[in-house]
């Protein structure tokens, strides 16, 4: 795409999350012109991901299409959306390069191109351990979920059938603690009364956790409650665990008694992955074309403008974006939520439209409003920061409600709200999960045939 | 699975579409041991799958886990569900053979095992040329529609562009007519404001038919009308035209000018298969294991009632049943609609347990309560037998209201129904589809890459 002819600046904006999206509206009223690249044709709202992974939301209640979204911010002419992958940007060059080996140049640009799943070096795992970004994740995850009671249901042998009816999720930060509590949820009351062979409520689902906290972004009050309304729930929460090795056969992680060094083993061919997340892949070609610098979780350093070191022009923002918060005090490092994503949007934005003013660019700095997380029904931590008041912290139903109203306040779009809406209430009434729907196989190709070679959770010292 | 230790009889039902999920519903009380298999973990409203792939509706919405529709019937302790393919029936043994080696005997078998789609020995095709039959067709056809606009808006190359917004439908029956109607109507409306480069109103939508006329099963009067409402649609209608090839450049086909045969071209990467049906795979094995005949359909001759020839346990349901209608006067056959299945599922249960109480069967007699079609935004036509009062035809925006209720209202659950209703009337006001999000990409593996050989619809006489 070649530039137009007017001579207003092209702004190149790669991805429509929270930042991208939150960057396009702040410019669309700029005299630039502006093309927004996606990989995919929706926005997501991934902190409801998880309940399109558990059957409790269909795909189109927290997504909706980028074109829509923007329509009217279209309609006022410069703003071109398009649906491709970006697989290399030359900063010489100020040039991004399409999948179909189409070039777009800018002369700003503003990458926003998220986080995917790290496995710390150990890729295989990943076939064994779905991890959750993509609507298309949240659907294997569904289909693996709701398989493995099938599955199970269709069992002869005992130890094979509790292999089926056992979970595991790795990582217990929100949306680990999500993912497990809605997984005994299932077991313990959606499916309850649906199979004639097994009795769902003897499901096992375990929480594995490397550091010796859950929801360690909390205050340890919040993280003390979470852990115990995760034990009503009837999670197996173990933390100090560390995942050793993953297969077809299940989980195996070390964890340590005073001087001895256990190893354990849980049977299971589900496994959830919600531990590490890296930087896009594009990161990678960034850091090499402008000189810019990876942190060990592959997201690109940044000034406190935002803007790469040498590139004025290049601003990283969101997950990819290894930033500073520039407030009061000494920086301190940035999270990877989505209000810090959408106000990385609009101080880049800002800064873009300064620099064209000749103006200096402004530091960047995080106002963190608090933190939530739900563990299950009528289950949640809320640590709010209340200007003025202080902390304000709770759990247990008020937070679960609290929880509910930001959530719906959040999502884009009134249809979306009212839709997710109904579905909450009619879930929370009947018990119903009612996107329990399986498109596609869950296991496409070789199934595990044999019982794991360990059947039960022995625990033997190592060495 | 082994018969179970109480001796009442062993009944297996294969498939949970509309005839077996009667069959199921009127067996729970009786004094029979059930075990029904589905493929899938969902029975599906087939009548409205065209939405799901036009993005009007999402997939949980028209669809509903079988587990759940019969938890009632499960709690009386007499039915089993399993998630499993039959891969073949042994007529002789009594027992069908699932996919992961596991055998299940019956004394009494109904099978509802359904149709697929048939490209009349022209297998080559199916890549070209999705059928819609399951939900994963549905999404793949959502995918391809809305690509192929994102693909256009990308395309600098005008006639690559125009190949990109050119949807070829096969087939005027009633799925066909609805596709092509509600493609139109999205090129129209939908999308008519949301991109830059390409305006979505110059898309092409052909409707191809063999025969000469729209919607063969209804009467002449309301195909001439479905016609004109085709018309006023946009969409461009070709009747008497036969498919001579597809593939990734476009549909060659040929009609016929008084005695002149003509070959046409329409380039497009996205065709919709709505022409031919066969009976499911599980046809044949079962009828090479019990001596039965596939009619050219792949379906089975079954006699009138509903039995095998030769195996009075064995029935054959819904769309893999070649059966006649025995009403008052010469036996006429009966078309694959649903409630033709549900009145098959009926009388299968009944005659199965008039069998237990050595009862004669009686025959199969459907009863035609009229014919539906839909063809876009206050568009359908209905014609109805009432009892007593005789045929009732009519169209245009009351038919297309009638439709809306009569779909609603067989609709299974609560929940669907208030979804449907509330999208609908969203979709009616505002012109959106929500549903209009791609999990996975539309064309995983190569893309074509040439333009088309031929770039408009050019006509050459034949030889």
């Amino acid at each position: 795409m070649k530039a137009r002819p007017n001579h207003k600046p092209q702004v190149l904006i790669i991805g429509c999350g929270f930042g991208g999206l939150e960057a396009v509206r702040a410019l669309s009223k700029a005299p630039v012109n502006i093309t927004l690249i996606d990989r995919t044709n929706h926005h997501l709202f991934q902190p409801l991901l998880y309940q399109v992974a558990t059957a409790g939301l269909s795909a189109p209640a927290i997504s909706a299409p980028i074109r829509h979204i923007l329509r009217k911010e279209m309609r006022r002419g410069n703003l071109t959306v398009l649906q491709a992958e970006v697989t290399a940007i030359d900063a010489a060059d100020k040039s991004a390069l399409l999948d179909d080996g189409e070039v777009v140049d800018y002369d700003h640009l503003i990458v926003a191109a998220g986080a995917t799943h790290s496995y710390f070096g150990h890729d295989d795992w990943a076939p064994h351990a779905h991890g959750l970004k993509t609507l298309a994740d949240a659907f294997a995850i569904r289909a693996r979920v709701i398989g493995a009671y099938e599955r199970a249901e269709r069992c002869a042998d005992p130890i094979e059938r509790s292999t089926w009816m056992s979970f595991v999720v790795v990582g217990a930060g929100p949306t680990g603690v999500e993912m497990a509590g809605t997984l005994s949820e299932i077991a313990q009351h959606t499916l309850s009364k649906e199979f004639r062979h097994i009795n769902s409520k003897h499901a096992r689902v375990v929480l594995l956790e490397g550091s010796d906290r859950v929801l360690g972004s909390f205050v340890p009050e919040l993280q003390q409650r979470a852990r115990e309304q995760l034990k009503r729930l009837r999670v197996d929460v173990r933390t100090g665990c560390k995942v050793l090795a993953i297969n077809d056969m299940g989980v195996s992680y070390g964890s340590r008694e005073g001087d001895v060094e256990l190893v354990h083993h849980v049977p299971t061919h589900t496994v959830i992955w919600a531990a590490g997340v890296a930087g896009s892949p594009l990161g990678r070609t960034l850091a090499a074309s402008a000189e810019a610098t990876l942190d060990r979780a592959g997201r690109l350093v940044v000034g406190p403008d935002l803007s790469l070191p040498g590139h004025p022009e290049i601003a990283v923002i969101g997950d990819l974006a290894a930033a500073q918060s520039h407030g009061p005090g000494a920086p301190k490092p940035v999270p990877g939520v989505s209000p810090a994503a959408k106000q990385m949007g609009r101080l880049a934005a800002a800064n873009l439209l300064r620099r064209l003013k000749g103006e200096a660019p402004l530091a960047f700095r995080y106002r963190d409003y608090g933190n939530l997380a739900t563990i299950g029904r009528r289950a949640a931590v809320v640590d709010l920061s209340v200007p003025v008041f202080g902390a304000l912290r709770f759990s247990g139903f008020f937070a679960w409600l609290f929880w509910l109203f930001a959530h719906i306040y959040f999502l884009i779009g009134f249809r979306n709200r009212l839709v997710v809406m109904i579905d909450w209430a009619w879930s929370y009434f009947s018990f119903e999960r009612h996107a329990r729907v399986v498109a596609e196989p869950a296991w496409p190709e070789a199934q595990p045939t044999q019982p794991p070679l360990m059947d039960n959770p022995d625990t033997q010292p190592l060495a």
